[in-house]
This record gives structure tokens, sequence and C-alpha cells, in this order.
């Protein structure tokens, strides 16, 4: 069966015709607009959605492969803790824009469409950017956009103002951040408060077995200021595991592979499986670039019950990089 | 005379061609959809209306029944005191969409729209939910969104905002509450008021004869902190007395049915009328299936004005059930 | 030359096909709506706008009657001190929807077009109303909307916000109040600071020479809470004049038509001039009903500067009416 | 080649026909139009743009000159340092719509949109008069819309409003000041910051050789108040040095002629060159009238890296107009 790339027909734009089947832009046109712009797609339950025809499908979908829901961030948006990236980046990125979306429905209902803005964080840049997005998908708005990293330039109110703007206009439900250090993300929320504006919902951080201090003590310690900020992780962890920097921890990845063989599983699903053992955690963003390779991410979920405490500290031992915050303390 | 389903045609939306007409949806899919998402009619004055065809005949019609009008909750919004919910809703889940409304707008000029949100609170779902429930139904707009049980994984900030967004939209001209706590309520009124956001008009709570603490004495309370804050029944009332739980008051039913006697009604029209007696009740939602029935639940206005103390005082006696709360001594 | 009665241009409802000629409104029915919603137009000076064949034809008619402009309460808006009420309104309930605006633009360059609610000021009220005003007037906005007595049965923050939230929906310019009391005018006042909303802008109260205590004494003094506050005065003055009730005054208006003698005018355009000879009135809303009272109420400009304090204090003398409160020991 | 006047593609009104074409409009009414607004196109570049063809196009051009980019007053638009006022608006009022932009874009890549109001600054007249502005453009919306001085009729509250409107609906991305008094400055700030509205970023003020007293002194003491304020100065200078005023400055002009020699550049090179030094400066909006001054103007980018100290101090002593303010013991 073959649906449209916008899946959630209720952000589909109508009435200007049937764009979506006929003007598919030629891949190179394509590519450049997403050297500025990238779009990820991340599976999500969505209850007050009315496309019943989707509905049954996606809830027998989700029974089958037992995928666990979390909430995005503080927000009460309830996503699969297994999201996608590349793949669907990929087709789009070759022109394609019609999608077999079986697997990729794995487990949830609805697609949650999010966006991420270009490094400029302008309120020019946020609400053009923001736009040229939607108008390229074809959706009436995201569910989430996500702001990189601030840039010096702009100053914090007029980020906030213009993320405040595009979810008042309806072209977001929520906006997050991405790579923020807590102290940005600080400033966000203050802003936010000051001026009667919304606050970020969620920070999209970089975090795996290598790279565990932000998530697991910096960003927990905005939770006693601001409330629950949970965090939704990115794809870097694969990368890690098979570049270089992860060539350097033969040893560690020899040993990681001898407990993920105990378990039953390959090390890649042993290594979501550990980002996921965090409840801080709302998502992992799967970056796999073909459907065999995203079948065995999605064994991940398997592997999750088979965390217990003591596995944990075991790989805990083998990396030898647990952060002593004060989180240690308080959970 | 027929005239379609939103009777106001203020709101019915224009220039996408009359849909309403052509598109009969298969009673199927409406009902899984209708699961969701429940939409009633509830009978209102509305003084602000500009169709002047209709106006004279609702008035004299108004005063042939002797229906009378309340405030919807703390807003401007006059509604009669007697509401419809089944009747319409059963036509709609059969596939209907064109109604004789003679019955319906006995004793009020304008039929005022109001819908409920499902489970989910978050702001996904209140966005799409209502703009799912508007297209559905053909309106611009209802008169008041309901929002049920707050889940607790949404923020309550998420929901008021939310709300706000809908009613900023114009989607809808009022927000209110429907079984939730007082401390739910009170949260939702100083989040409102904390955000300069838009606070609820009114709670939808269950209230009848058997069910008497939380719109008698936790609701009241209510009044010193925020303000008057009506309430709006449902009509779980009749299901109660013809239910498991009303066989077990067999006793006391019959004598209820001697005093329906002694006022020459009968006893589902002495439960409405003693419902109606409580002047913080805006409005009582009738969940008749046949117009025969609606037009006996009618009757239940002429009953009203004999609901002396004296009645009362003999009903609160049979019940046993009458709360010693502050309210007592404050009324 | 006939213009259409929107003569602001600027704020005709495009597209929607060229309804305004078409569509003519069987008297009966413009009636009965005009019975609920009163719509009125006064001259105004704009300096923003961007139709130039008017413009010059307009600036050379305001140097020829020597019109003078006021600003409109508290506003940046600029009025003419003579607006038009009746003649429109006949004209516009006898059906006729195109005029000849010679008279009307006497002064003047464009037509500020305002509007008033009908009783009831819940929201749904507000915003419906005016909906089906601008719709009947095939007008896009208007300059200012009027809220007529508060109801006791609508809060006051329902009110502002629905105020607010047709401005901000670009249905109105601004908003003001039609016969409120100083009190109710101070409390929708500290409404619109205490949850950051729209004040308004100008109150229309009665002020003839028989009726001068609001005006001269309750209004003057909310200067010192809410900062100035201008009236916008109505043209009960003249029916005052020729009523039951002025008739009882008969020696007076004796008296008074020897000065209008004495100033080489009519005893109506003494009447109007004295009512602008106060700089709090913006304007002063003429309601005659044919061509050729409206010319010689128009006359009143020339009194105008014929006002001398000497004057006034004969006219004081005669009246015996002059308020004294503290207005006097601050002016 | 030939591009269109607006030639950021994304704010140009589509759906609409391609009016810009058709409706050329006479020159001798859009002159009328025009003495009422103006409206003028800077440089600048936008780094969240979409329409990939453009972009390689302008990097290369950027490069090519070595133009400079700052950031407009206190927002994250980054424009050029030089900006181009007349040339477009002569060609636009003598009814041309098409421009060969290759002088245009020299250095940048995207045109900003700015536009100015007429005097009057009430509610009415700015958000008519921008409308009007943009349809007249045919565009969606301007970058910048600045506010002329304000008129002492027009409470500053309804200015601050009525330009955070604009912004909300989208018609406007910021909104600056033209030559307004640095307290009337701050009264627009301290207005936005009560009532939770948008602040002005940038402020549009006269400074040139021989005016520097309120960019050099005045000005930069809002910066402790009110954080940075850059100004974006005007090309009054070129026009002073050529005219009376100028002429009375022979002996001065003459010296600075001697400086340009030296430098190997023309004397308005040399008088841009000096305005460009100080970095609060955003942009210098160039008001050449035809091609040739135009690229002979865009050579003061060159001449700015030898605007040394000591030839800064030469010039001080040429002029002996230096401000003594406290701004030398901060920067």
């Amino acid at each position: 069966m073959q649906v449209s790339f916008a899946c959630t027909d209720h952000n589909l734009k109508r009435g200007n015709g049937d764009h979506s089947k006929q003007t598919t832009t030629s891949p190179n046109v394509v590519n450049q607009a997403r050297a500025k712009f990238r779009t990820v797609a991340i599976i999500a339950r969505s209850f007050g959605s009315f496309t019943p025809r989707h509905i049954s499908l996606k809830e027998s979908t989700g029974k089958y492969t037992g995928m666990k829901y979390r909430n995005l961030g503080k927000s009460g948006l309830r996503v699969s803790c297994l999201g996608l990236d590349q793949l669907m980046t990929i087709a789009y990125e070759s022109g394609v824009n019609l999608f077999d979306t079986a697997e990729v429905y794995a487990g949830g209902r609805w697609v949650s469409h999010i966006t991420e803005t270009e490094r400029g964080l302008s309120r020019k840049h946020i609400i053009e950017g923001l736009k040229g997005s939607l108008q390229r998908m074809q959706l009436e708005y995201v569910d989430v956009v996500f702001a990189n990293r601030p840039d010096s330039n702009t100053p914090m109110e007029e980020i906030v103002r213009a993320m405040t703007y595009v979810i008042n206009q309806g072209m977001a439900m929520y906006w997050g951040t991405s790579r923020w250090t807590a102290m940005e993300i600080m400033e966000a929320y203050s802003v936010a408060r000051q001026f009667n504006l919304i606050p970020p919902v969620c920070e999209q951080a970089e975090y795996h077995l290598f790279q565990r201090e932000k998530v697991e003590v910096q960003l927990p310690e905005l939770y006693h200021k601001i409330g629950k900020y949970f965090v939704c992780s990115y794809q870097w962890l694969k990368e890690k595991i098979v570049s270089e920097d992860g060539r350097k921890q033969q040893a560690k990845l020899k040993e990681l592979n001898h407990i993920a063989e105990k378990l039953g599983c390959t090390l890649p699903q042993l290594a979501v499986a550990w980002c996921l053992r965090n409840e801080g955690v709302s998502s992992v963003l799967l970056g796999t670039s073909n459907p065999e390779q995203l079948t065995e991410n999605l064994g991940a979920i398997q592997v999750l019950p088979k965390m217990t405490s003591h596995v944990v500290s075991e790989i805990d031992h083998i990396l030898g990089n647990r952060p002593y915050g004060k989180r240690d303390y308080r959970s």
C-alpha cells in the first residue's frame, strides 16, 4: 500500500490543487534546499485525529511491535520512543514523494512532522524558513519546530517572539531547541516567562554511550528550575560507533558486543536500548538509510526490558564515563 | 419544514460548496469518529444574531413553552435551562444531516453549538480535534468547547494555552471543563491568570438526585475564590433512575414517584425540575432518544415553579443525602 | 456625483463580487436588522488613506466650510467636530445603498465608520453582531465599535476581551462606550490594564443644554485617573428642544432664541455650537433627517467662534443648571 | 537580465493574478501616493530564504565587491552596510515596475523591503498606510516599517499597539523609528515593556559630517538603559555637502577633499566611509539618482579600511564638531 509523504492528511494543504503529486521537484533542487533546512519525521501517537481508516490499522501495528510511547519533552504530545530520520530524508532528497510507510508506521499511528531552522535565528529567518519548509512539504503545519544553536547576533527575545508567532499563526504546535546549552535553554525559558511568550518544550541533544555529560547532568539540573525538561536524542551514537572516534574505543566496543551477545541482540540495538533506559529521553531518532537496518534498529524495543540495573552497571563499568552529578542523589 | 443541522447559519462555512448536502458520510464512519468526539446542541437564546426570518419564529415558540434562560456559567451567553444531547447525536450518528428542528427549538431561538474534546488534551489533540469537529459539522465555530478530564500527561499550561488559541482563532467563543475536580478547575483558573490566558467559563458536572456532593458543596466553594462558577449539568440522572444503581433505591424512588404524582408530573420531570431548582445550574442537557420522551422531558419547565422549599425539604428527607457543606451558611 | 455608501473604499470587501450594487435588501428586512444594530457615519479626516482621487476633492471642501477637526477621545484618530447620524440611517433603512455624499463630506475627507452593539454584550453578541454589521454594510472593518450599556449579566472581563478580539482580528480600529457610567468606564479601563487588553478610547454621552452633569463633572474626573477621556456627544439635544421636555422649558428657550438672534444664527445652531465650545467634546453627531436641515446644522461651525465667555455665561445664567463640580477649579 | 521590483519572491503576493505586470499605474498617480508614503529598499543578506537559484548568484557578487554586513539595530536581521533609496524610488515614481537589479544587488543576496509611515501615526493611519503600501508594491510584507516623528496628538501606546498589530498580522517583520528624539524612543520602549508589546529595533537618524550630536552622544546613552540601539543613517549627508549649508563650509570641504585625494577616493566616498567607521551604524542608505553615482558611492566600502584612528582624528580636527559626551569614557 502506498501513501503520500505527508501521511497525516489533517495537515495537508488543500484547495491549491494536488501539487504534491504533480510537482515532483528535481532531486538536485531539493538537495540544495535540504542543505539549509532539514526535515525529519518521528513516529507519534495522535489521539485527537479524525481519519478513522488509519486509526484501526495503526493501533494493531502498535500492539504487534510493542512500541512504547513517551511524552515529547514537557508537552502533552506522545511520541513513539523510536523515531526516524535518514530513511525518509534520503528518499525525499532523491526526489521521491510517495512512500511505502509500512515500516515507518511500525508501532505508531501518525507521523509527527518536525522541522529544524537553519543557522540564522532572526525573526525573518525563522518565519520565512518555516514557511518555505511547509510549502515544500505541502503541509499546513508541523508539530514541532526546532531552533538550532542561537547565533550570537540575534537577541533571545527575538527568537522566542518569532517562535511564539509561528505557533500563534498555526504553523507549528510546539517549539524545541536543538543542541542548546543549559544556559541558553534557561535564558529562552526566562524570556518566555518575562514577556508571556511560549517556552520551548524539549531539547534535541546529542546523547550516546560515549557522550553523557549534558543529558545526564546538565539538563536534569534544569528540572529544579523550569520543570521537567525531557530530551529528544539524536542518532549520532551509531555514527560514533562505526567512526574513527569509535574505533579508538575498540576494546570497550568488544566488551559491549559481548554484553549484546549475552542479551541476544546486536550492538546497535544495545546502544539504542541503552539510550532509552533513560526515562528523560522522549525518543531516539533512528538514522538508518535502508529498510533492513531500520527493522534491525526497531528491535531495540525488545531489548529495553533487558536493561536491568545490573546490565546498566556492567556497561557503566566498561565505559568508565558515568558522570558524578547531583542527579545521583535525586532520582 | 426542514432546516439543515447547523441552524445558526451565521456560523456555517460558505464558499466550499454545499458539502453538507452532498457528502452524507456513512453512519459507520461517523460512529467511529463520534466515539472520539461527542457533539451536542443546546437550546440558547442569542441576542446578537442577524437572520430576522428565524428570530420572530423562535420568540413566539419561546413564549408558548415558558422556557427559562440562564447565563452559561460565568459567561454572558444566555442558554435555555433545558438542552438537548442524545436526539441529534443519534440522528447524526445514523448519517442524517437534515433535521426537523421543530421540537429542538421549543422555547429557544438559536442553537448554541458546543463540542467536547476527546481524552487526550495535548495542544495537538485539542486543536486538531476541534478542527475536525468543525469540518464534520460544517461549522465555522462552536459556542463552547469542553475539555474532558485532564490527562496527567499534559501540563495545565498547555491545555489553557490551546483553549485560548482556539478562541483567539475564532474556532470557539468560550471554553469549559467537563467532569474536572474543584482542584483542577482552580489550577486552570490560576494558570489563566498567571499567563494572561482565557479562563474556562463553566463546568459540566454530573448532578442528579443521587449525586449531590460536588455541585452542592465543592463547586460553590470556588465562588469565593474565582467568582461565580455555574455548572452545566449532564443527563446521567435519568439513566441512574432506570439503571441498576437506581433499582437499589427502589423504596426512595417509590416515595419520589409519590411526590411527582402529587405535583401532577412524571418522575423524570421531577428529577429534571429538581436539578433546575438549583440556580447554580445553567442548563440540564436532556439525553432523550425519541421525540415523545423529549416533549415529556420539556414538561419539567412547568414543574419548576412547584419546587417550593417545602417540596424540596420533602425530597431531601426521602433522599437522606443532603450535604452539610459550608454552603448552608452562605446562601 | 454618486458614490457608494462605504466611501472609504480601502475597507470595502473585495473578491466576493459586487454584492453592494446587486443585493438591494428589502427595506423591511433591513429595518428589522437596524432595530438591533445601529450604524452611523461621522465625518473624519484620515491622513493615512490611499485613494488620491478622493483626497484632493475633500481637502478643498474642508477649506470651504471651515470644518474643525478634533481627536476622537484619547485616540489619534481625528474626526470632524460635526458628524452625521440620521440621514444615512434613514436612507439606508429605506433600502437605498447609493448616496450623494456631497453634503456628508462637507469639510471632511473620509467617512469613519462606527457601529454600535445591541443590548447584549456577551462575547457571542459582540462578535456575531459586528460580523453581521460588516457583512450588511459590505465593509472589511469599522473605525470604532461602540458598546452599549453593559448588561448586568456579562462580566466586564468578557466585554473587554471580546472588544480586544474584534480589534485584533482587524474588524475594528478602536472601541468606545456608549452611555456608560463613569464607574463602568473606570472598570473597563481597570480590567483592560489588569489583563493587558485594549482599553476604550471614548464615551458617547448624552450632552446638551439641559443635560450637563455627566459630561461636565463626572467624565472630567476620570482625566486624573485614566488620562484624557474625551466624549463624543449625541444628538438628543435637538430632540429635547422640540420635545415635551423642551416645551416645559418654554421661557428658557425663548431667551436662548434671543441670544441666537443676536448672534445671527438659529436655535439648533446655537445648541450645537454650545456643545462644541466644550473642548472635551470630540464631535457632535447630527441627527438631521433631510438635506436642508443638515446644511442648516452644519452652520454651527460658523457660530462656534462667537461662543465667547460672555455669551457662555449668559447662557449659563438662562439655563441655571451649571454644575458645581471640582472641574471648576481645574481648567 | 530583468527581474521584477520585488526581488524577494518569497513575499510576493500570489493568487490574485499578475497585477504587477498589467496595472502599470500612471506616474502621476504614483507620485501623489509617494508624496505620502515613501518606500525604500536596502540591500540585505537573508540566511533563511529558499530560492536557491538566487542565492548562489548573490553570494559570488557579495565576495566580488567586499560588501560588509551588520545587524539592523538590535534585531537579528543582517543588512549590507550600504543601502539604496533614491534610485528605485525615482524609477518607481516614473511608472517603471521592472528593474535591472545588477547594481542593486552588488554585494548582497536579497532585498529587504522597508517602508515608512506618513506623518499621522494613529492606529488607522499606520494600518491603512501599510496595507496600501503593500498593495501598491505587490508585497505580502515588508521587513521593517519605520514610524515617522510621533505627532503630539497620538498617544505612544496607540503607536506601539498598532506597530505590534501589523507585525502580529504578518505585514512586517520589525518596526523602527525615524528621526525620533532619544526621549521618544525611550517612551516607546517603556510602553512596549509595560504592555508586553513589541519594541522598535532601530532608529533611522540623520547622521553626517556636519551633524553628529544625536548619533554620537544621545543615542549611545540609551545603550545603558534599553540595550544596544544601533542607528540606520540617512543620505542627508551628500545633500548637505552640495547644498547651501555645505557651501558655507567651503574651507572645511576643501580640506576634507584633500584627505579624500590622499586616500585615493572621492569626497562622497569619504563622507560615506566616515559614517560607516561608526560601528553603531547598521547601514547608510545611498540616495543616488543614477547608476554611475551608485557605482561610485559603493566604492566607499573600499575606503572603509583606510579610516584609521589617525585619519578620523584629522577629520575631527578639520570639522571641529566632535561631541564631548559620556561616550568617550565608555567605548
